[in-house]
């Protein structure tokens, strides 16, 4: 076999076969097949596409090109939920609690903010004491002791996707669904889980930025989900404003802990009840409306959040965080963002609000960065609401106030104020699963 | 400039700019832009095309990333010829004395063979004593006397298409007309002459396997070179089997004595008057007929034979070969071809034919093989002949009998010998000019 004729091949749009794909991912792996060859295939994936068949092996090459975790010591099944990844998402520190003190366990692998995204590990590690870096043994008695733990990658998992991705990064050949639905579900695969939630999301601040590419891209990880054997179904969700009204990392622990005492911001309330329903139902405890209802007993009662303080506790953190969330640090400085005009706002720039909450000290430009966990920003007022000039938008908070200029600039530049009333949206817009889409 | 957004650019199909282009070849040919972004930049340029000014911007690029050749010291215009490359096309041998007998000069820089297509150097160097690593100085004074001279390519010249080349070879992204056109247009602009004519094979022994991609090639070359501010036209030419009777280094220079004293086969013949017609008329030495009758006569008095004699003994060859080519040491060994079958030979696969040549020792599978001057094959009987079975199809030639045997398979293959009379084939399909197509 030779990458030339298999570049040759994908060039003229024909499918590859198993056997291609997987000698192709073994060469590139183990550096046989070199970048320049990988870099041409890329783009010739990016501009020809791949077949569901096709992006399913890439996909089973990818989870099985280093470690494979073995959850097998972990008794009950196990869930796993993704995000494609937005701007003051902190659903997993919600659902994972939530469904968890409902008898599913979840034993999670999560990972670190880059750019204007938050991770939920930073946001884990606001909380003093709180370890990420656990290992397999240890990590499987606090899963089974408290039903769920949630840590950082260990050992070599798919080194495959960790090469391709780097070289995606700077051939701009990132965004193609079949090389975005094989990097997340890879992962997935290989962290284990029998079942698998994904969220994905919708609009200016999200990787995809239509409904229809979004449900594209949700169908094409579901089908991989359950070809290899997983109950798998995806929550198409609204991106096109931050979550909630937290963005940082010890601010969003602060409001997952609000939401799991059931005083939580409406829109995040509303997707955390939906994917944790979806969870439940991927793990049949029951049919999805059952299971809506056990969610939403869950959270009237608050049992996620002695979950969410037993996990927190187990991991070497202080749990009174948990129960207090006011013993936080507050940030040393903040300031108010008030609103240049009256009007409504009709439009929220979602990558310009992470990209400010980046400056002020809440994330990272490079991976060598330290993150600032009081930094971040609180929105006072959001998408839809109507306001006066000089009304408080959001607080900025940071330890150094030489950030707050560039911050509040960007911030503001992503908030739009019109004169009409905004049109509402919706939070969640379908449910992919391998039956179809249903649209809401 | 980030490469990155260039390549994102043409990945959309976008026109990148004058500058964009030049500062992505500037940092490619100096090793600032690495090889696996150029290759997924190449695959997109595959897939997405570029306009005629972006690729007149890439080969001016190309042209002048290195040493360019200053002709002024030789008087007259200069003509250059170039050819896509074919079997036994040794045209330049004719076609060059020629023209250069009838008052043009040609100051050529020629290339080597690699894989199932000759080299002119190669071919000439079957001379004994001929050399073509010759100093500029001398150069220009061998052109200046004898109106030709022949030579490999001096200093750093297209350094970016030498890398270019070597990286689309081991990507599969060599069949891009754009890609194609610049690459081999800067090297034309590069070498210095006033007027430039191109030979565009076409059918199955060429690059080019359609009429239609031969003309849209032909086209932007066309172009390009008149863009440049060159005289520049095109003729597209046969390649659907071999041209002439003879494939190897010292049977073809045989051959081009025969056809300078006239008596050459008719194919090879039309060819080269075409091709020599077209030079006189770019050079301005009167109206295409005019130029052709001019070629006709020289051909008829044979003086192409003394320029190429003058030549080679100017380059250190001996002369004597030129007058009489039974002086080349003989192959040691011979061995007939015969028809299977009796019939009309209705199709022959010229890479065959070149690979089987080349399998007999008179190419080159590395840069680094040694080529026989004296291997080669001599066809008895060519596409649309009818033939008994058992009648002589060729004369295989080697210095060593056991490449006969692969050498005979894969010739034999390329053969097809049929029950109907052959369709007889055009010589040359179309001229191009910037004017536009001509078609025969």
């Amino acid at each position: 076999m030779r990458m030339y004729d298999l570049i040759e091949k994908k060039k003229h749009g024909k499918e590859m076969s198993r056997e291609e794909i997987g000698w192709m991912i073994r060469g590139f792996t183990c550096g046989e097949i070199p970048d320049y060859q990988m870099s041409a295939m890329l783009m010739a994936i990016c501009l020809k596409g791949m077949s569901d068949g096709e992006t399913t092996c890439l996909t089973m090459e990818m989870a099985h090109s280093g470690d494979v975790a073995d959850l097998s010591a972990i008794s009950g099944i196990k869930v796993d939920k993704h995000s494609t990844g937005g701007v003051g998402d902190k659903t997993s520190l919600v659902i994972g609690p939530l469904a968890a003190s409902l008898g599913v366990k979840i034993a999670k692998m999560s990972g670190r903010g880059l750019g204007h995204t938050g991770g939920t590990l930073d946001k884990l590690e606001s909380i003093p004491g709180l370890t990420t870096s656990i290992d397999k043994q240890r990590f499987a008695d606090i899963v089974n002791e408290t039903g769920i733990a949630i840590i950082g990658q260990t050992g070599n998992m798919v080194p495959a996707d960790k090469k391709l991705y780097a070289l995606r990064d700077v051939t701009a050949t990132v965004d193609s669904i079949p090389l975005i639905a094989s990097s997340i579900m890879s992962k997935k695969l290989a962290a284990g889980s029998d079942a698998i939630v994904l969220d994905v999301k919708t609009g200016s601040g999200a990787f995809m930025k239509t409904l229809e590419d979004s449900i594209a891209l949700a169908g094409s990880m579901v089908s991989i989900g359950t070809g290899a054997g997983r109950n798998c179904c995806a929550l198409i969700t609204e991106m096109d404003v931050p979550l909630g009204r937290a963005i940082g990392n010890a601010l969003e622990v602060a409001e997952a802990v609000e939401t799991l005492q059931n005083r939580g911001p409406e829109d995040l309330t509303e997707v955390c009840v939906s994917l944790a329903s979806n969870m439940l139902h991927m793990a049949g405890k029951g049919g999805i409306e059952e299971c809506r209802q056990m969610a939403l007993e869950a959270l009237a009662d608050g049992r996620g959040l002695d979950v969410l303080a037993s996990m927190v506790k187990a991991q070497g953190g202080d749990e009174r965080y948990i129960y207090d969330p006011s013993l936080f640090a507050p940030a040393p400085y903040e300031r108010e963002v008030r609103a240049p005009r009256s009007g409504y706002i009709d439009s929220v720039d979602t990558t310009g609000c992470g990209i400010a909450s980046a400056m002020l000290g809440a994330g990272r430009a490079t991976k060598e960065d330290v993150i600032d966990p009081s930094a971040g920003i609180c929105l006072r007022r959001k998408y839809g609401d109507r306001v006066s000039e000089g009304d408080v938008l959001a607080v900025l908070y940071a330890s150094d106030p030489a950030r707050f200029d560039g911050a509040e600039r960007i911030f503001l530049d992503s908030y739009r104020i019109g004169d009409a009333p905004a049109l509402p949206k919706k939070l969640i817009y379908a449910r992919v699963t391998k039956d179809g889409v249903e649209r809401f």
